[in-house]
């Protein structure tokens, strides 16, 4: 179930990241490798740094459903992008299920909660900053939309429940629904950081 | 002879990556550090994922080899520039050549031939990006160029023999004169990406 | 000692990543995740490199400063700004600094001396250069600034010294205050590249 859940949320990746490049002006080369990097590069980098085996060397079929899901977007664009907001809504869950897993097997290797947190963090944004930054795109560390916040938050319930209730499972689903409606509201209702948070006028 | 090969490669990539840098105007410190990422970084992002000693940590020679042909490309740029058509020649052969070294290695570390693909392929045109993603041009993600395609074939076309006729050693000549001709074809034609395989006009 | 020195340098290296991005524009989520990888981000690489443990993995405590010290330039960029003068002079000390110690790192891994000084640059300039790249500025690589230069030589220096003296402790101070000095004199006198090193005009 979670891991279908995890390959959902790579194929998700892949087509929003296609999508997002498809603007610059890309070849089907160029977009499905920006593709497969906004759907693991975020678990890569969480993998180097914590010196664990890469997940998608030990397990392909990740590197196969982004593959196939860039392939996808790049041919039917269109029809993807006719359902742009309900993959924006996908996308948020993806991006709150990955954070979540990633803090998760964090603490399964007996490290702190704050870099549970951060490495959740990473894990999920990670991958669209690279693509971003390898398409000469602006990255959402750039820009006002709240789109990491929501993660921050609720990698940090997550911890916060873990400690507390350690023996309920349920607290997973929790810290998913609290992640993920986080960010669905700010998609719904087009929230963008205050400005007070912000260098940037307008 | 192959050490010797990837030497030549390693300063062909460094003088064309000084090349391809020269004209947004770079120091000599920049100039000789970007030649150098272009020759080492795909295959130094190939050693951090597959958690291998890094190359050139283990052989400090490729770095000494890309220092000096970074400073000669530095202080002699014109000439190079005068023969910047052979240098397009020899470095689609060092990108083959590195692709297919890789893609070997991969291999012989018993891993699967998808992955192995993949890897050369990284290790080919990995340094050129991390390049142009440093010094803020487009990388070749976002061009119509032939460049990565050739490779892409290639590397497959080596596994595929590699499977099929294990003890033959022909297998990496045939590859790297497939690879490397396509590439020159390329060049020769000036061939770019089909329209329907880019998203760009024009 | 060092250690503090360590963490004032990893808050200078953070502050001043805040106040570089700060006319970009840029959230507190982004000016936060900026400043840290401005000060942690040439360490981290070169660890990874190295196959060593992540510094701030085995001691939280340098992204805890970094994120408190991020958080201060945010919200009192202005008073920072007045002072930029000697933020400018603590960061070529930081950078000096984290150098050496790295330099002598590597020394202690028992890697040879060349490596030892690459890394060291790395080290010190790393970070900043990651920063830039994320948010789409130039980076110091395509500037005619001199930052990295005394570092190169500083780095030289100490790998020499020890070398010729290895019982003699006050060699780190020495070229902490060579590199330091070298730095401080660029800023001062405003030195740039020579046109010579140079393939820009003006």
């Amino acid at each position: 179930m979670l891991y279908f859940q995890e390959m959902l949320g790579t194929a998700v990746f892949a087509i929003t990241g296609v999508l997002a490049i498809h603007k610059v002006g890309v070849d089907l080369f160029g977009a499905v490798v920006l593709g497969i990097i906004t759907a693991i590069g975020g678990g890569t980098l969480r993998d180097l740094l914590l010196d664990q085996p890469i997940f998608w060397i030990a397990d392909f079929n990740y590197i196969w459903v982004a593959l196939f899901a860039a392939l996808l977007a790049f041919f039917l664009t269109t029809r993807f992008q006719q359902r742009y907001r309900l993959l924006l809504y996908l996308d948020g869950f993806a991006a709150a299920l990955f954070g979540l897993v990633a803090t998760e097997k964090v603490l399964g290797l007996n490290l702190a909660a704050p870099l549970a947190v951060m490495m959740g963090v990473l894990t999920s944004i990670g991958g669209g900053i690279a693509r971003d930054v390898l398409a000469g795109r602006p990255s959402l560390l750039m820009s006002r939309e709240i789109y990491a916040t929501p993660i921050l938050l609720g990698c940090t319930l997550y911890v916060l429940l873990h400690d507390a209730f350690p023996s309920i499972r349920a607290v997973g689903w929790i810290a998913l629904i609290f992640t993920s409606g986080l960010r669905f509201l700010a998609i719904y209702k087009e929230l963008q950081m205050p400005a007070i948070f912000s260098t940037k006028r307008g």
